[in-house]
């Protein structure tokens, strides 16, 4: 895309209000605008952003089988007081609204009543299991306080993944290859290696549930890191046994973390206060084990800010950058210097490279550091020094290492990524 | 997809509650789950065909540079009291909330508030414009009847692009360019021959606006066809003047239609209400001038399904089918049968072509008859009878023709879809 054509544009500072440093360097960026305290738009760059995250989600789910959908915002009452969660004094972060024909709805916080409803029209028999199934939608949380930017907002896309098995048996197998797949999902992302499986409070169905937190000088919650294990535990277990549930060592390492996903088992509750059973092999009447797992892309592009950005701005994972490439032309009498730049920006774009194009009319200066700001992973300069060597010169946002290359071998280099 | 693995299944009857023929095959078919009255989710067939519809929709706003962004639900009541939308005699069909921590925020029916205060932090000068913006988000309406299916829901799925124009000229080539892309939108979609550019009242800013009107006989609107011009008048401007605006043609055939798309100048309203401005080349202030334009992909679906629809199921176009291929094994006690079946869905998945194959062990009516109801394009049916002669049996589901092809005349027809 050409930059001159992105309606977007940087600022200096970042608006006064807001003290996250995702929110602050995202906005200086034009990725996201900020509607309200913790309601956030996404700009077309943040959502290029949001949807590179979306994707490696969405693989990585269809992989262990989980089938999309789409389920709705307005909430039945019905289900959720069946379940006993929709009363105000159980739920404390419900937004409820008044349909006008008369009586109420909820905007959905999560989604486990709806999905387990919907189950009992299509479940019959043991034949019809197991199944998982999952979405990209919007939940929203009447938090009380909302000053993280992306990282915890009133209103934000969660993937939830819901699995209906037949027996314990079956759920902890399935489960297990959950957190394989977000182990995938977070490595992927450019965050595996700051981030731990951490054994959390279980409710009532299971000794533990999982969270995966990702180690941040920002995050909300401590965590205690067993370096052998490479686990962690949160701060509710290591009151109830200061040790690792793995391996028992005590030597735990204490770390400032987000919560980045999570894994949880749901027994029956659900099933049993919405009805959805099945018939087993011996016409036998049982109710399905459940399980529920989140990650919110958003967040997860919110730490990815945090952990990785440097003081000149923002630094992409090339896995979820919205281009691969920021090229940039420098101001030139010489028309050739142009004419280079616009046959490189065809030539990459037909090779199939996302390539961002800073084809404005700007200070050498003023788009460096927009494009640090930015945080492509790579940037192509077209200068008059570069076209009279004949060569561009191609940075690492990351490492700041410069190379300067020729046309062809650019082209190997940028295939490869 | 192998259909053993699909968690929905097909339903004899719709529920009693559900009269709109869309929502009644869409729900038989397990497309799509009543939440409650005007509220569906989107099942995994479902949300494939909506993918298909938001592909096509996003081809054709990218095409005519609109760059996708997306906005949120909640809305701030300050930028809308701006414009005097807030309040409920001026706008009906609000859902409002309170927040927690204080005050109340709305639901979007619409976007123009907030994506014009959003372009204030953009837009400086006549060189930042034109530009133009879309999205897919949810629209909230607290609508008194919801009777439609998914032709009319409170909340839906919709896109929305809006034009910034330095001028009203401007604005207008870009209006004609949208009518141009909305044609194609619709005519890929199926529905070409059925829809007509309709003339409707313009508001403040224009003397018409645009609908986009396709012939149905459920269809709650009323519009005036002008067999020669291929456009028609809606029930509004009949009153004004009982003639084709293009050609004065007054011989005029009345149908039954339903909206699936607008297109509507705004004029400098939102832009004066909000502040957002420019500095024109002489370096004097003017106001922005702009235009929304509506497509509501669930509608669309909703539309083509009422409309293709025969006897026994749904009809879809190619282009927006859930899957290309309905691949049916009958059973057999020649394991043979089975490893064909098996085997073709292995080569069509690898050619590219998107297959749902029933693979379930069920009686030849049954799998038939879900067959016509979900209504994908191509059945091809693998039996002891196809397999005895060496081919395969292929149905078109609209027109009903059976050819019997043999694997490498199959797989060539089938790459041209």
């Amino acid at each position: 895309m050409r930059q001159s054509q992105l309606f977007t544009k940087t600022r200096k500072e970042a608006p006064s209000d807001e003290v996250a440093k995702n929110a602050q360097l995202l906005i200086r960026a034009g990725y996201i605008h900020k509607e309200m305290a913790g309601v956030y738009s996404f700009l077309p760059l943040g959502l290029r952003v949001m949807n590179k995250v979306i994707g490696i989600i969405r693989e990585e789910m269809n992989a262990i089988g989980g089938q999309e959908l789409h389920l709705t915002a307005l909430q039945d009452p019905r289900i959720w007081e069946a379940t006993g969660r929709w009363d105000d004094a159980a739920v404390d972060n419900w937004f409820k609204t008044k349909v006008k024909v008369g009586g109420e709805v909820g905007l959905a916080f999560t989604h486990e009543e709806p999905i387990t409803r919907l189950a009992t029209n299509h479940i019959r028999s043991y034949k019809d299991l197991p199944f998982s199934a999952y979405q990209f939608q919007t939940k929203f949380r009447n938090e009380s306080r909302a000053k993280s930017g992306i990282l915890r907002g009133r209103e934000f896309l969660m993937k939830d993944l819901y699995s209906f098995s037949r027996d314990q048996k079956e759920h902890k197998r399935f489960y297990e290859r959950v957190i394989g797949a977000y182990k995938k999902i977070f490595a992927r992302a450019g965050i595996g290696e700051q981030t731990f499986v951490t054994f959390a409070s279980g409710g009532s169905f299971s000794k533990f549930s999982h969270e995966f937190q990702t180690l941040s000088v920002s995050g909300e919650d401590t965590i205690h890191i067993c370096e052998k294990c490479r686990v962690a535990v949160n701060d509710e277990i290591i009151k109830e046994q200061n040790a690792c549930p793995d391996c028992g060592n005590k030597n735990l390492t204490q770390e400032k973390a987000v919560e980045v996903g999570n894994v949880f088992t749901l027994g029956m509750r659900f099933a049993q206060a919405l009805g959805l059973s099945y018939l087993d092999e011996k016409g036998e009447k049982k109710f399905v084990e459940m399980g529920s797992y989140g990650i919110g892309p958003g967040r997860l592009m919110g730490v990815v800010v945090e952990l990785l950005a440097d003081e000149k701005g923002i630094v992409w994972p090339t896995s979820i950058a919205p281009f691969a490439v920021h090229l940039i032309v420098l101001p030139s009498e010489d028309a050739a210097v142009g004419e280079s730049a616009d046959a490189l920006y065809e030539k990459l774009c037909k090779a199939g490279v996302e390539v961002l194009y800073d084809d404005r009319d700007l200070r050498p200066g003023e788009k460096f550091a927009d494009s640090d700001l930015i945080g492509i992973p790579t940037r192509i300069v077209v200068s008059e020094k570069t076209h009279a060597g004949g060569k561009f010169e191609v940075k690492d946002r990351k490492s700041g290492k410069v190379e300067m290359l020729s046309e062809s071998n650019l082209l190997s280099v940028l295939k490869t990524l």
